[in-house]
């Protein structure tokens, strides 16, 4: 078992070590339970691997990483809200279970909580953890602003939908890694070049989600195919589409974007046909492509152990490569 | 013009400073839109002033002091969508103005914002500066989350009101006080004395709210008379009128309590009349008053310079006894 791997279930255990059972149980019991729905861990396994590659003990970036996962843990309860989202990983979403009030008041304290355990880093780092974590968590809330707005425009190009994924996905991945490395001990060119890496990765894991949404595996992705489609998400690849469509396909895109009593597949085929004719998968194959390599060449720089750099090599690879 | 009265004006003028007025736009535009509503700003001026005791220059917490206020309007943003209230200071709510979501999203990021604000204090101070404040930002969700609940109870105790008003109401006056005492370089000591004289102000100032919703001057109190009585809100007054009412008397407040068509003025009439049956009015003035001179004791025991005991004492006295 990879490194990687072995903080991965860690966390997946240390998880209840953050439940809160305590009064007023109203607003703890929707945070305990959030925190219980699974999820990859892939946050805080990435944090405390990187204090690892440094030198340190990655538990000692334990309450940090815990942290990072509290945090993304809230984005997703307030997202659930504004998306008007029912289920999350296969049981009701909080403001489904309880109510929007409770969602948006146990979301707070989320926030707080994961601000709080931010706080047990070592002195030495504390003011730049804290500056990297609320600067990072700023940028999330941007992020799914802008995700919003898009929803009301149909000119968003790919320079936007990218600084749209940039902040609300990749740069928790990549302050995950940068934390971690400071609690280590790293460089800050080393925590820098880490950031980096992190931010290249997560962007080419937002893409292949875009991407296995209408490709993929329905079993192993675990969420049924096509459901970007079928709500007009902008997604890399709809706006590849609408960017490269001619007049005639532009036609049939819109009617299908417009139509709003249709058949589920019927629409995912007519759409999947246009992405088909526009080469839509091997240019999200290449863009995805592109950010695993430019990772990669920033892997190299790392002063990290190659035994660890392959790590994180394989572990990119495997993460992005599952369903191709 | 006092010291506090100076920062009460200093304050107001700064909070122009931390307007964003930067992309994205329907993220950053509500928040300008709340600071700029205005308010008293007591927090960041006792604040200031709690710093300028300690011989620091008030200035020098001003960030600490205005991350306070923001969290502050965070606050409310968020109580105002829970409570579907779709006024505040005499302009239409965010959530009103703009929708839900963006209420909750930009209340996010101010949240975010406070901590960076909380960011820019001595190093001496960080740690034990982010604790109070992070400890004192869940107390308030804390102190919301049991308001929420009193809704649906008509058991609610005295005992319990008071910690729901300590928790929503009277630890951050608390916390900002003793927030610019360390930056001032105040002992742990004076620092948490402080805070105990926030507590107690603030649990007095809660109570005289509640007191001036149905005996204050409507021009003076800037609210109209009786608005808690109206939505049977459980304050310290109706929470007394339960626990004191005999047989009769509550048989007349159960009547107004689930009545849903009335007329609201023949309804504060009638509640304010067992008010007064029950002297709650003096029952209220009362608990104020032991509250107040609690805070007087504490004061005593502050090393600080006698003009600024006094300072304290004038400023708890005035802002108390103002309507009565």
């Amino acid at each position: 078992m990879s490194i990687i791997e072995r903080y991965i279930t860690l966390a997946g255990s240390a998880i209840t070590d953050y439940y809160s059972a305590k009064a007023p149980l109203n607003l703890y019991e929707p945070v305990d339970y959030v925190l219980g729905l699974g999820g990859k861990r892939l946050r805080p396994a990435l944090c405390m691997a990187a204090c690892h590659f440094y030198g340190g003990d990655g538990t000692s970036a334990g309450s940090a990483a815990m942290g990072l996962e509290m945090f993304h843990n809230f984005t997703l309860l307030h997202d659930d809200i504004m998306d008007g989202a029912s289920i999350r990983r296969n049981q009701p979403t909080v403001h489904v279970k309880w109510n929007a009030n409770t969602a948006i008041l146990s979301g707070d304290a989320m926030m707080i909580l994961a601000n709080q355990m931010m706080l047990n880093v070592p002195d030495a780092v504390l003011k730049p953890v804290q500056q990297l974590f609320l600067k990072t968590a700023l940028e999330v809330c941007e992020g799914q602003q802008y995700d919003m707005d898009f929803e009301h425009r149909n000119d968003v190009d790919v320079d936007e939908y990218i600084e749209m994924i940039r902040l609300k996905t990749a740069v928790l991945i990549a302050a995950s890694l940068k934390i971690g490395a400071l609690i280590g001990g790293a460089s800050e060119k080393d925590a820098s070049l880490l950031y980096e890496f992190g931010v290249n990765l997560g962007l080419a894991f937002q893409l292949q989600d875009d991407y296995l949404d209408v490709y993929g595996n329905s079993a192993e992705f675990g969420k049924s195919i096509g459901g970007d489609i079928v709500c007009n998400k902008k997604t890399f690849l709809l706006i590849n589409c609408i960017t490269n469509a001619n007049d005639e396909q532009r036609k049939i895109l819109d009617y299908w974007l417009t139509k709003t009593d249709f058949d589920r597949n019927e629409k995912i085929a007519a759409v999947t046909q246009l992405y088909n004719e526009l080469n839509i998968a091997s240019i999200s194959k290449m863009r995805m492509e592109q950010y695993y390599q430019t990772a990669l060449l920033i892997l190299d720089q790392l002063s990290i152990a190659d035994e660890y750099k392959n790590e994180l090599k394989v572990f990119a690879g495997n993460t992005l490569f599952r369903s191709k």
